[in-house]
């Protein structure tokens, strides 16, 4: 999905950013998890681990399969007495209030930490591969060389990568609440709303601060989240793609796994690298089987607390049609690859980006029709129901929830081929569309006070709109024109080529005619006419002929329309009543457990382990030495030209990537994995393919995070490299 | 899926043949309606119709929702009183049996009718449209200008396209019975099949007979169907693709329709047009809105009686994974397409084939998600079982059935991909593939007695195959390049990259190479290779050194493999225990009622109606005026010249396209639809949306079959293609 949103819950491209990966803007996932909901009870209440009895599988019964790892745990409300009974340790406060201001969020939807006192900054190389591509040209591809700056001076700024450090979280549950007292339907929803854009703006003061309002427990609680936010990122060091997606999609999700998945970007402020802010050090070994590990990150979203309407929801309709839209770019972005080496340079990050996503989706569509699954949740529902219906008071306070859920869901299924075309804008997939909508939306929402605005546009998020309005990246008409193209080829099967709509944008026009005349029309690759255009506010935008923002506008009406509906007659019912059921959750199975994702800092433990696959042992750790043992010379198995000349300086001994069994999913990827020392032995990248179905379910049998090793970083880097400069910095800081 | 089997079961291409619209060979569908299975009973079991009782709809109750119209029925076993008591008219079998000698099998999945006692066989573009294609050449291109003979010296043979007349219908129960007798297992299905080929090559004495023992109520009843074979079939008139396909994928299977979608073809035989046979005589004012209308033709299959284990597995495996590779398919032909007008040419009856069934799929996916079909399925089976249960002896015979199925669908989950991808050939999607594989297969079948062969090679199939190895049909490298990498990339994907298979074939080579490899080195693209090939038998074909023989030959053993384990695991069980079901039903439910479609002969009744599409009417007779009314010049909405040149020729109140309540789905393509007299009153070409799903059920509410109207046949033939030659032949016989 596709839209200018910016709000905290990042959608479902699974481990990694991928901004752009299947069009230009945030991914933001359909409603099944509305991104805020109205509050019940002080208590937590979605998910599903007893945070404080750690044999708490047995107890409650519903369903409720509990292995010791399971959780994203929230850094102001970690279960250290837990971990201390499981693991044999107990954080301080101090420990994690370290963690939380030396982990980073990365651009839209990928993680990262500081991990020098000068502001580098170490992710995934899949989190930062846009800007690499950005920054590339025909004649320089750095993609394809690799990346590094030999000094400070050589850094280059990425275009639309911003980096937060969480700085504080802020308990705003009874005001949210206050707001919306005595309220229903779209006045509740509205309210609800208005009272979190308010606290946002009020607590951000300053450009650098970023401040968010994080629904929890489907509304069980309110948390303010207060950023220290940074604009200035730079490019450090990259390696050659080949080498960090060694063994491209066909491995992705696959473990052995021997991938330098890797980037290091760094913080600038004023004009200089940031100094003297909390960093994790190094650790002098690294990971090692059966250690105790962290993970420090911004996992996008679970759906672990959902309905079984919203599971079939998901099941049956905006999955499957996700997976078609994403097959078919991929045959698109495919054969256009073979036109030339400059189409393939081009739709190189949108391609991983697609295929990434398709077979993350195609796991969370396996998981969601594995009738074990299906049973267990089915079973945990119906349990819940039976508690609620045999008690008199409870009965009356939540038993319509689920009905009125489903009743919400149907009418979903009558809208979302229009919402998802017309405002995801799947329908258009190009970023001068998504620059001419934020331009068009910018300009009139910003005319609004800042609570009657569309949520992705309140004030507090004009920084990071100011940043995609402004950005140097280039566009390419070529690409541009082919995805507009399929964009609007697809729209017009989903809703029907009687459709009034369709009949407006399209007219007499074939989808390609229409695309080509837009894009070749429009002036809105060129930052400068953007910039002139969004800070002249209303007047100039709709005086603006561009045809790119000309189609924006014919489109803008029916957008608004169908987001109306949805959130009136679907978001605002899910929303009411996911939180009447999150209550009866607590009454009924009391304690306090750990909410679904939300895109947002979580805490998650677990070892460094190894699983049975069909009978086989799976080892954890693998080594430098079987990259080369797997390479085949020929993409995706071809290691680059550095790793062949310099395989003799190497200790092929070296371990490196492994597995634990640390809860994550998308949107972790870049998080550190460090130990109960607060120090850095790995780098999450991937997850193997049983953790696709943690979006429902934590299964510890199997679901396995998969990280570079730490050894691995330095070694590489080191010898072959020679990047004595990150790696001298790193080792300083140890 | 792929492959060389040429079984009655034609697979689930819908409306039309396409045979190597996704590949080179026949369609053919995975069990769920296995091809052939022992008899229990000489009763009628499978469907869901009483014959006789037009109320049967009220008893029994099994779910089982009549509409009046619904039923595929065998020619030799007419509900003649059904149909007077509902509609007041009695067919005798002598009017039956014209329409049987008058009805015609065309290509490998389209139907057609004899229209003129010359042999003109009328049927669908889409049915022809791949021997139009294999016509044309870069320089003259009859998929975009038509095609029009002015004398039998014209027309032009097209290379691999049969038509079959029905000439007798057997019963061979007994006899395949017979030879089943107490065996079980394996050994059970062997001697089935051996049966089954020992009858069809006892029938058939010469080449241009051709005989095929159907297997009718999964088993209920065996049928041996005797068919005229002609294979030298000429082409005498198409339209242009524009014209044939208006509205193109947006219009495909939606309602109003304006398509000319026609083409005649002619049977020669001792180098003559054929004469004296039977054949339709044309209405003089065609079909008008609540006449009754027949639809003879043959309908490959449907899924009405199957159990909800089989139809689990379609719907969660078999057509999602299926729609996931047509639309990255579609998305890389798409692509190509736009490489040049020679990409876009030869790759156009690929991807229409590809759209068509990808349109068609989702259709039946969406109608198996309903959750109102599933609960009515699922209650039909539930009653079934309990009134099963509830008689000792019946529970003692048939009750362990439905789970015995169930667990054969389990096995079918683990090897799926592979059965599919390796013995289907959806992992080698290339002509020269299926010509290197069926020549392999033919030197080694060929080599062993005719009962110990795979189905498909024994003596009645050899004239078929045959005319598909002497084939002059061109082969282009590029696209066999783009075809088999993409199918390469996707096996890969499918079984993983370190499967021992995938390794075996890929090595070290990408995709791409080994497609490149093989193709290129090929000399399996000229016909004359191949004849010399197939006619040096066993010896020739094993010494060969061809790249491409020598890359199905390493496939074969893995591919005959997976076959063996799915016959003997899967495909026996199914059989074996739909049999017993089929029983089961029967004796619960008894009367006779039609069996689900098998790619044979079959006579549906209805009338010319409408329906009502949310709220509003959608009337059932469009008119040429329409056509222009809804054009818009561009692609695929551009009607072509000869008909904007020609518009003031033309009554525009002809009636165009029509739809009607007849029975019908994939494989009815070219269908005649006749009055009760027998005459051409339309061609069907087309279902409407809600016609998919009657793959599991017919819903006379608004399943509609679409047709050409023959008025607007001889209309748009005389005035805008001049063909006077085709219109006065037509009118000189009606």
């Amino acid at each position: 999905m596709r839209s200018d949103k910016a709000n905290g819950l990042l959608g479902f491209i699974l481990f990694g950013l991928l901004a752009g990966a299947c069009g230009g803007g945030d991914k933001v996932v359909l409603p099944p998890a509305p991104p805020a909901s109205p509050p019940p009870d002080p208590a937590r209440t979605a998910a599903s681990i007893d945070k404080s009895d750690p044999r708490s599988s047995s107890a409650p019964s519903a369903g409720r399969l509990l292995t010791s790892d399971e959780g994203m745990w929230l850094l102001n409300d970690f279960p250290s007495d837990r971990l201390g009974k499981l693991h044999g340790f107990t954080p301080s406060q101090e420990w994690l209030d370290h963690v939380r201001l030396s982990a980073a969020r990365v651009g839209m939807g990928c993680s990262g930490s500081f991990v020098s006192p000068n502001g580098l900054v170490m992710t995934n190389h899949h989190c930062a591969s846009r800007c690499i591509e950005q920054l590339s040209t025909a004649k320089k591809d750095y993609i394809a060389s690799g990346f590094y700056a030999k000094s400070d001076k050589d850094e280059v700024k990425c275009p639309e990568i911003e980096i937060n450090q969480l700085a504080s979280i802020t308990d705003v549950t009874d005001r949210v609440l206050g707001a919306t007292k005595g309220l229903t339907g779209a006045r509740f929803n509205d309210a609800n709303k208005a009272e979190q854009s308010k606290i946002e703006k009020e607590c951000a003061k300053s450009d650098d601060m970023r401040c968010d309002v994080v629904t929890l427990y489907r509304g069980g609680r309110y948390h303010l989240y207060k950023y220290q936010r940074f604009q200035d990122v730079r490019l450090a060091f990259a390696p050659e793609f080949a080498s960090a997606f060694f063994g491209g999609d066909p491995d992705n999700f696959n473990f052995p796994r021997y991938d330098l998945d890797v980037t290091f970007l760094r913080v600038y402020k004023d004009g200089k690298p940031l100094s003297g802010g909390h960093y994790f050090k190094w650790s002098p070994s690294g990971a090692k089987e059966g250690d105790l590990t962290f993970v420090a990150g911004h996992p996008h979203q679970t759906s672990r607390g959902i309905t079984i309407a919203e599971f079939e929801f998901l099941r049956d309709v905006e999955l499957p049609s996700k997976l078609l839209r994403l097959s078919e770019w991929r045959g698109l972005l495919t054969e256009f690859q073979t036109k030339g080496p400059e189409q393939k340079r081009i739709a190189g990050s949108r391609l991983f980006g697609i295929e990434n996503s398709l077979k993350g989706i195609k796991g969370r569509v396996e998981a969601l029709r594995d009738p074990e699954v299906f049973g267990k949740k089915t079973a945990d529902e119906k349990e819940l129901r039976a508690k609620v219906e045999s008690d008199p008071a409870m009965k009356e306070a939540y038993g319509g929830a689920w009905d009125a859920i489903a009743e919400a869901e149907k009418k979903l299924r009558n809208i979302e081929s229009r919402y998802i075309m017309l405002e995801k804008a799947e329908g258009f997939w190009s970023d001068l569309f998504d620059q001419s909508r934020r331009l068009l939306r910018a300009s009139t929402e910003f005319a609004k006070p800042n609570e009657q605005r569309l949520r992705e546009y309140v004030d507090s998020r004009k920084p990071a709109i100011t940043q995609k309005v402004t950005s140097t990246a280039p566009i390419y008409d070529e690409l541009e024109i082919l995805t507009l193209t399929a964009a609007l080829t697809g729209m017009r099967a989903e809703l029907g080529p009687d459709d009034a709509f369709v009949r407006k944008v399209l007219g007499k026009d074939t989808p390609r005619e229409l695309a080509t005349r837009v894009v070749k029309g429009s002036k809105l690759r060129d930052p400068k006419v953007r910039k002139a255009l969004f800070e002249g506010g209303e007047a100039a935008v709709s005086a603006s002929k561009d045809t790119m923002i000309e189609f924006a506008r014919l489109v803008e009406p029916d957008a608004r329309a169908v987001r109306k509906t949805y959130e009136d007659d679907v978001e605002a019912v899910v929303k009411k009543n996911a939180e009447l059921i999150a209550k009866a959750r607590f009454q009924v199975y009391g304690t306090s457990v750990y909410p679904d994702a939300t895109g947002t800092l979580r805490l998650s433990f677990g070892q460094v382990r190894g699983w049975e696959e069909a009978g086989r042992k799976v080892t954890p750790i693998t080594t430098l030495g079987g990259a080369f043992d797997r390479a085949t010379g020929k993409d995706p198995f071809a290691l680059p030209k550095s790793w062949i000349d310099n395989k003799a300086k190497l200790d092929l001994s070296t371990p490196f990537n492994f597995s634990t069994t640390n809860d994550i999913i998308g949107g972790n990827s870049g998080s550190p994995v460090i130990d109960q020392e607060g120090r850095i032995v790995g780098l999450i990248f991937d997850g193997n393919i049983h953790s696709l179905g943690g979006d429902y379910a934590y299964d510890g049998k199997d679901n396995r995070a998969v990280s570079v090793h730490s050894a691995a970083l330095l070694e590489t880097l080191g010898n072959i490299y020679s990047a004595s400069r990150i790696v001298d910095e790193i080792k300083a800081s140890r």
